[in-house]
């Protein structure tokens, strides 16, 4: 197995700014910190890096995309400053067969509504409420040692209808203390690239350092991880008759 | 029931300038009015109207849209020609409910492209090769009363990989006389708008006058019908606490 | 457009044990009874006859049958006493096209189980909590019409780990007072028979009354009515070559 | 990771009939053997054991299954012959996690048809056509390394109708010198168990002695190995009302 190369991008707006005041508290190194340890402790093969908005090309140049086998994607305040030829490259990189975890806020990110083609949107309320998910498909790797429901105290919330088309795989379906239900967890194939959406895990709220939301990203990094070296998107082909002769 | 609306759309270039030579042979009145012609005598109950690319807007204003309950997209030669807006106006209309029936050549539409997020590339050979149409999914409305395979007799080959996410159904897988396969009834939903993608018809082949094909094209817009008289898109909101309480 | 024969299984143990003691107030005609009322009233065009197992062969004879297009069964405290031959004639006659609508505790019937291969296990809780039944495929006319969410006051909490196999589509998640999230309404399809499972309604609660439940029995069976005339299921063949030649 | 413990039971009557006669010349160790091989070279840190039907309890006894992560099965003369007991027995280990892979004429193997519900029918004819199989889901682990097509230059066709379920995944498509197509790569999942069938592969012809089609095996094999060690199918729980309180 040839080691994993993780890039954890976060658009760095809310740490930047202190919003909220105490985000520094929980998220010390930022969200993508907090991200990028969980991956580490729970992947020690694995290359780990990180990237925020304000980098140069947003951190996302073609020389640090051919490098990255798995994206995750965290973005909220700033989704239309992210620059729209860097989203086409990134969604060609899917295409060709990185794999992409865009996280929480980032269904509404440019490149989870390119890939998905529909409005991502969704019903949400930011009150603190305990947010429940319980896996749906047991089976999948994604699920694996995951409690059964897990528990995240206070979280906001997220709820159907979240405007998405059927996913390959529906793994968690979280409910919260409202009411509400949300398809938490979901994957989708587009060209050779493996997405997982995830939608636990908010600036408000420390979901990023408890371990099972660790785990699950784990897996879900490990799931999305492309097999093939080569890395081009599908493409048209115009071949001769040469079968059936 | 209400009376469905339908629009079949066409390109028109081909036909505009007589390529292939004898196009308005078997074509007379282009392949929008071949199309329109079939679901005028299997949907007599239908208002069947056609448009073009060279028609104020493409023939696709708002007011057009708004009554129009499915629309048939051909086109092949010119789709860089299509209006960045219409696309946009397009894909709100089927995310609010409008069926969208994307046919042959249309698989590089920027319409298809946009809803779909992959880059919808094929293989591809122009030799008149015959295509035997098999149905996969025989409960679905789609196949009722189509025979087992459709023979059409010459047609450009169409080959996977068909760069496509997984659709919600695959109805007909087809063969080549060169051996290729191809997934030539496959069926999405994105928003609230259902889609069904139909491979066979051509500029060089008077694919859209078999009664067989015909049969498919009703069935299906039948299907994509919405049920809703309202026609919004998915929307975010921003509901209070008023369950579980 | 065939007129459509709907009939109504249920065991009728309940019923006729008295079993909650006031059953009788709020389903004077048992659950069948107020399933087929709101069906009549709904699909006024549509033949609507009910049938328990107490009848000779369960009121499921091959005459009944042959005459059947949709079948809704619910089934609680006596799904072992269902003559297995009964089962396997009622399962021919879904992969022959009739549709199928389990209700509620009919996830543990045999004729559920048998089609669909899992344990159909779940988790329950009755303590007669609100639940919240939510739409997350809008496009699909099962959903058309129901409130988002449609509420029931009362009912038996059905809770995941519900172990079906992936469905062909999910249409409704349900929440309960208590916090867990269930797949209520998730179609299926087998054979050429579409089978739609819809899980609030029970002997203990009157959900049959609510006007909402009873919609989307009514559309259910619309869309789980067969297409085709013949109904056989599909077999096994040897053709010669044929094609290509 | 941990070991990998494969088991390839092969029915055997084949083989110990010589039928056909020559079935001793490209299978000397029988298919189960020729499988065997593959899935050795390829997976050398798997532990690779065979079992056949005329093995007490045809080799599968609750010790050895209590030690097998995934089974492969091959069986068509004999499916009457393998006890029910066996089949349950099986059935309850696929739901709790063990792999199955059911190979070609397997598609009418009681375990097959049980764990999918329906008559898992199709179309054949021997005659030894080229067998073309192209990959339609590039992204899948199992197709990873596999060539599009994949040419086997003589097998037994199968043909659409193929009556199963829609498939999790749909991955390879095959045609056929006659013309017709089948859905030959699929997966499944039922409880906590993954399911890969594969169509490739007949006693009639060397098919798994190719390394592109042994290539596929052990790709499925790593593909359903379960994750967890735990065991158990999915049941009935009661829980109390825990949460949101």
């Amino acid at each position: 197995m040839t080691r994993m190369r993780i890039l954890v991008w976060n658009e760095g707006v809310h740490e930047a700014n202190n919003h909220p005041a105490d985000i520094g508290q929980y998220y010390p190194d930022g969200m993508h910190g907090a991200i990028a340890a969980g991956l580490r402790r729970l992947l020690p093969d694995a290359e780990v890096a990180t990237a925020t908005l304000a980098d140069p090309e947003h951190g996302l140049t073609t020389e640090v995309l051919d490098r990255t086998d798995v994206l995750l994607w965290w973005g909220h305040a700033a989704h239309d400053q992210v620059d729209d030829a860097v989203v086409e490259r990134v969604k060609d990189r899917v295409l060709a067969g990185m794999g992409l975890l865009p996280l929480h806020s980032a269904h509404f990110s440019k490149i989870f509504r390119t890939l998905l083609g529909t409005t991502c949107s969704l019903a949400w309320r930011n009150e603190g409420e305990q947010e429940l998910v319980w896996t749906v498909k047991p089976s999948h790797p994604i699920a694996h040692g995951i409690p059964h429901p897990l528990v995240i105290p206070q979280q906001e919330m997220y709820g159907e209808l979240f405007d998405i088309p059927d996913p390959d795989d529906l793994i968690f379906i979280s409910s919260f203390a409202g009411g509400e239900v949300f398809r938490s967890g979901v994957t989708f194939t587009r060209g050779k690239g493996k997405i997982f959406y995830f939608s636990p895990g908010d600036q408000e709220y420390p979901v990023y350092n408890q371990p099972e939301i660790q785990q699950v990203l784990a897996n879900g990094v490990r799931w999305a991880m492309p097999e093939a070296e080569e890395r081009t998107p599908p493409t048209v082909s115009n071949p001769p008759r040469q079968w059936l002769i």
